[in-house]
């Protein structure tokens, strides 16, 4: 099942059930490139100490970006006597949450770009419809933000929709370029009340028009308005200006905090997955899965410790039991409990 | 006009021509992010000199690809009073030549990213289907190497696509585990000279198999044989015999150079629109263009001047005059002469 932002939210269930009914999971990652120093066998030199394959990972390989990854989960099922798999491939991209969210930079690497192409990697479903993600410090973050306009509504302390911090209380100065402009919006504004209609969109407009638009609706018309800025699909920005009472106005309020509220969880995206795979403590298996690991923890929880020692014991923290393994391609919908691929994983 | 790798070549031309035939030129790039440090704002400050410019964007933005290039040229058509145009929309990957040549890293802003995405930019026909380049040094060194193996083969030394470097005269060390693979080998390639049959391709194998085998034929079959390793469009390589007489051969070993020669002109690829436009002296104009000429020199010329002073000079001699303009969007196919559009650019 392949899973983007457009099918996330309703795949999310579907994702933890069979997270929750699994006997073991395997993972696998693709990523925008391997090294941006020594060369990829180098990098993976079979010789090499954990410790050392640790580091030069670390070093080399973390400014890429983890922007697929694969999920199967592996099911027992008695009565058959078969593993029963389910699998998911999920597209992350790190699309920025809003203007002030950090505006990552990652690296891509000519020859795993042009790799992944030749097998027919679709990179539109990555960086148009990628699922966003936050580690755990910018999620923190996030909720707090949110929670601290939460708590000054709650308060009164002003309409977070409404009144632009830089608005004044006496009459906007409006530039004699605007004029025009700013006469129109009150005008369109006023045939609000004199008419049937709601809600009036205003053309868009520079940022600088929306601030004077807010400044000069606030001092003409402080009671009956709720004014909200809409950004569409395609990055424009209009002011939607409707009118409604006092109740109306406090439920609208309401309503938009509660946006707020699932566009947090929105934006937390794709580490939920992960954060699901770590609650649910099962046993994860991968091929060549250290560098998976280290950019799963980069990526979705947090920087990664100077050792690899420390690193493992975050992992088994978290649940992340790695060993190494190998599965069929193309996937299978199942495979026998005597399959010569479950052997490894027996306890013996 | 949409030009990827696929129908570069055949487009050249049209290129060239309406090159040669334009009054003047408009370009325009889009980028894999515009800044590794200031945000976009700060590293175009309205009130920067040209120098500071140059100086920042050297600094934080050359490490971004530029990987769409637009081209519109303009030609005046008096018996219509009326600018024809032609457009031509590039789009660019730095796809790597072969396995030895440099493996370019650049840099991805999740904000641009998110921008191209947001206006439906296709990520695929860059990744994909992107046109390569190569800088003059590049191009050069390239040059050099195919020049020196075809002088070797001019000069009887070696015939390169058979006998690798680490060939011995002796018969090959095959490893036990490998002997049952290399005698079926050895059958399979028998089998030619007593059959009608004149090629036998071989299955895809590790590329220690191909040393061996190519070791084992050198030796088995010093005369007769035609040896080459092809690689598929899915990266796979395989190794393909041909049963030939020695003209037969010569004439291959002689086919093979040509086209290594016609490969090394496509790994130059849309460097040579570059070197066209340069070579046209024709001018050239655009919006906020002084990042578009700098990505130019950067990636399809030479490292930046450490001063702009020199850039400046550097431009002229490429004649990539600069000016500022705007144009209008979707693309006309003929814009008036008497358009304000054109008035900037009037001499007056």
């Amino acid at each position: 099942m392949e899973v983007t932002r457009r099918n996330f939210k309703e795949s999310l269930n579907a994702v933890c059930s069979a997270l929750e009914e699994a006997d073991f999971l395997a993972i696998d990652g693709e990523f925008s490139g391997i090294s941006d120093g020594p060369n990829v066998s180098a990098l993976t030199n079979g010789l090499d100490t954990p410790e050392e394959r640790y580091t030069k990972l670390k070093k080399h390989s973390m400014d890429f970006v983890l922007f697929q990854f694969g999920l199967c989960t592996f099911t027992y099922n008695q009565a058959k006597s078969k593993y029963i798999t389910k699998t998911f491939n999920f597209y992350i991209f790190p699309k920025p949450f809003n203007r002030t969210s950090p505006d990552i930079k990652f690296i891509c690497q000519s020859s795993s770009i042009d790799f992944l192409a030749s097998q027919g990697f679709d990179f539109n479903k990555v960086f148009c419809h990628g699922i966003p993600y936050l580690n755990q410090d910018e999620e923190a973050q996030l909720r707090k933000q949110t929670e601290e306009r939460r708590n000054q509504h709650a308060n009164g302390v002003g309409t977070p929709s409404y009144i632009s911090p830089s608005s004044s209380k006496g009459p906007a100065h409006v530039p004699d370029e605007h004029k025009d402009f700013i006469e129109r919006v009150i005008q369109k504004v006023d045939s609000l009340f004199t008419s049937s209609e709601k809600t009036v969109d205003l053309e868009p407009c520079t940022g600088f028009q929306r601030k004077l638009i807010y400044q000069t609706l606030n001092w003409k018309f402080p009671k009956g308005l709720h004014v909200e800025t809409i950004e569409t699909e395609k990055k424009e920005r209009y002011i939607q200006v409707s009118r409604v009472d006092d109740d109306e106005r406090k439920r609208r309020e309401q309503q938009k905090l509660e946006r707020e509220q699932e566009e947090l969880n929105d934006a937390v995206g794709f580490s939920r997955v992960i954060h699901a795979i770590s609650k649910s403590g099962k046993l994860v298996v991968g091929h060549n899965m250290l560098l998976d690991v280290m950019h799963t923890i980069h990526q979705f929880y947090c920087p990664l410790p100077e050792k690899s020692s420390e690193s493992v014991s975050f992992l088994s923290r978290s649940a992340q039991h790695s060993f190494s393994g190998s599965f069929l391609t193309p996937p299978k919908s199942y495979i026998s409990a005597r399959s010569k691929l479950i052997e490894p994983f027996h306890n013996k």
